[in-house]
C-alpha cells in the first residue's frame, strides 16, 4: 500500500505530539482561554490507544507552573508529558560546562537554579517578553562581544505569537538581532531543532513515521516535525495565517480548522470510517 | 594619462565629502570632542576651490541641532551642507506617497513634521536608543505585519557603536529583527546606499569620479562611496581598526592618520607639490 496522506495516515499512527499555545489555548490576560473543543479533544486522545506528548517552545514559566495553568483551563496534563526548551538547555549547558548569562522571562528562572551563572561564557535567550529591554539587549550583546568565542543559545526561533492583546515578537527576532550584532550563528534549542523532536520520540519509544505533530506554527511545528520524519498537521487557530497554505517551502500534510477537528478525523480513520 | 591613485587623484577632484562622527569629532558626554586638526582642516577645504559636503548617518537629532553642536566644537558648517538619512527618508516617503509609523529617537522627530503619519502604510526605524523598547518594537511589528505589502525603511544598518558608557546596539540590529519577524528586506536609507551618495553628488553637481569621500567606517563610508564610483579614503580615527587595512572585500584608495593629514595631502597635490 502506498504511503497514505492525511487523514489516511492516521490508521498507522502510534503516537501524537501536540503543540500547546495556539492549539490548546490562546495566551493572554491571566491564564488565557482554551480554544473551543480542545479540552475535549485532549480527553479523547487520552482515552484512545494513541501515545500522547506535548511539545512546546514555552519559556515564560516552569513546566510545573505551565501545567498548573493548563489545569485551570480544564486540561488534564502532567509535567512528565510536557517537553519544553529550558530543561533541554540546562542539559546542554551542564554537558558542555558552560555558564550562561540569561536573558529570559523571570518565570522560567527556577528551571536554571542548578546552573552556575558566575563569570558567564555564553548567553542564553528565551522569550523574555518585557525583559527584552534596550538595556538588557545591550548587556547580553556586551557579554557576547567580550567573549573570545561567543556562544549564543536561543530557546526556540519563533518570529511572533498571538496574545489576546495582540501579536508579540518572539525570541527568534532577538536571536537574529544578536546574531547580526556579533556576526555569529545561534544554536537553537527547542522546535524546530531535530534534536528536540527526537527527544520526544525517544521518550515515546517511537520511530518518526509512527508519530504525528499538530501545531499552529507552519515552520516550527509542521516543518520541524516533517524534517524529522514525522507527519505534520497545521490547525487554523493561534498564529495560523491563510498564506501558510501557499508557503514556498513548507507544506503541511493536512490543514484542519482546529484541534477538535483533527482529533475527530484521526479517531474516525482509526475506527475505519 | 592613467587613472591616478591616492594622493595623485586629488589633482583632478572637484569636490570632497566628509563623514562627521569619527572624522570631525568623537561623540560622548555632552557635545563630544573635536578630533585634533579637524576644525582647521575644514577651514582649509572651505577656503579652497573644492566643493564640500558632509554626509552622516546620524539620526539622534535634527540637522539644525547637530550643526549647532558642531558649531560649539568650533566647526563652521551650515545645515544645507549636511546630508543625513532623515531628510532623505522624508523625500522618499513624499515621492512614494507613503505614511510612516516612526520608531526613531525623540530628537529627530521634528525632521518628520511635514509628513502625514495617519493610518501608516510603512515603518521607518532609525537609531532610536532607549525608544527600542519591547513595547515599541511590538508596535512597529504589528503595523508591518498588518500591511498587505509591508515596507520597512532603516536609516542606516550599523551593528553597534561606542559611547563613553559602553557599546550600544545600533539600528541595523533592530532592522534585522523586524526583517526576520516579517520575512522581508528593509530598504536602507543612508550610507552605504548608492542612492544616498548619489543625492549628495547631485547636490554638488558632480559626477562620481570627480568626488572623494573621507570617512572612518571602511564598509559604510569608503566601500559605499567606491561602490558609487567615488574615491574613498579612510582615516585612522573614530571606529577605525587596524584590521580594516586587510579587509577581505573593501580596500580604501588611501589610508591617512586623520582628516588634517588627508586635507594637507589633497591641497599639496593641487598646488602641484
Amino acid at each position: 500500500m502506498a504511503d497514505a496522506g492525511w487523514p489516511g495516515c492516521a490508521k498507522s499512527l502510534t503516537g501524537v505530539v501536540l503543540d500547546m499555545c495556539g492549539v490548546l489555548y490562546d495566551s493572554g490576560e491571566g491564564d488565557g482561554v482554551a480554544i473551543p473543543g480542545s479540552v475535549e479533544a485532549v480527553k479523547k486522545l487520552k482515552a484512545s490507544d494513541l501515545r500522547l506528548r506535548f511539545c512546546t517552545n514555552e519559556t515564560q514559566a516552569t513546566r510545573e507552573e505551565f501545567v498548573a495553568k493548563l489545569g485551570r483551563l480544564g486540561f488534564d496534563i502532567s509535567v512528565s508529558e510536557v517537553f519544553s526548551p529550558a530543561p533541554a538547555a540546562v542539559a546542554v549547558l551542564t554537558e558542555r560546562g558552560l555558564r550562561p548569562h540569561l536573558l529570559v522571562h523571570d518565570g522560567v528562572l527556577p528551571e536554571f537554579d542548578s546552573v552556575d551563572k558566575t563569570n558567564p561564557n555564553c548567553v542564553v535567550i528565551a522569550d523574555a517578553a518585557e525583559n527584552f529591554s534596550y538595556q538588557n539587549l545591550n548587556e547580553a550583546f556586551r557579554v557576547l562581544i567580550g567573549l573570545e568565542k561567543p556562544v549564543l543559545f536561543s530557546l526556540g526561533q519563533g518570529r511572533y505569537y498571538k496574545e489576546t492583546s495582540g501579536l508579540k515578537l518572539d525570541v527568534g527576532v532577538y536571536m537574529k538581532a544578536l546574531e547580526y550584532a556579533c556576526d555569529l550563528n545561534a544554536e537553537v534549542i527547542g522546535k524546530p531543532s531535530p534534536v528536540f523532536f527526537q527527544s520526544v520520540l525517544t521518550d515515546m519509544g517511537l520511530q518518526p513515521h509512527e508519530a504525528l505533530m499538530i501545531g499552529d506554527d507552519l515552520v516550527n511545528d509542521v516543518g520541524g516535525a516533517q524534517h524529522c520524519g514525522m507527519k505534520g498537521i497545521q490547525v487554523r487557530t493561534g498564529k495560523y495565517r491563510p498564506s501558510d497554505e501557499s508557503h514556498p517551502t513548507v507544506t503541511a500534510d493536512g490543514t484542519v480548522d482546529n484541534l477538535a477537528q483533527a482529533v475527530d478525523m484521526i479517531l474516525d480513520q482509526r475506527r475505519g470510517h
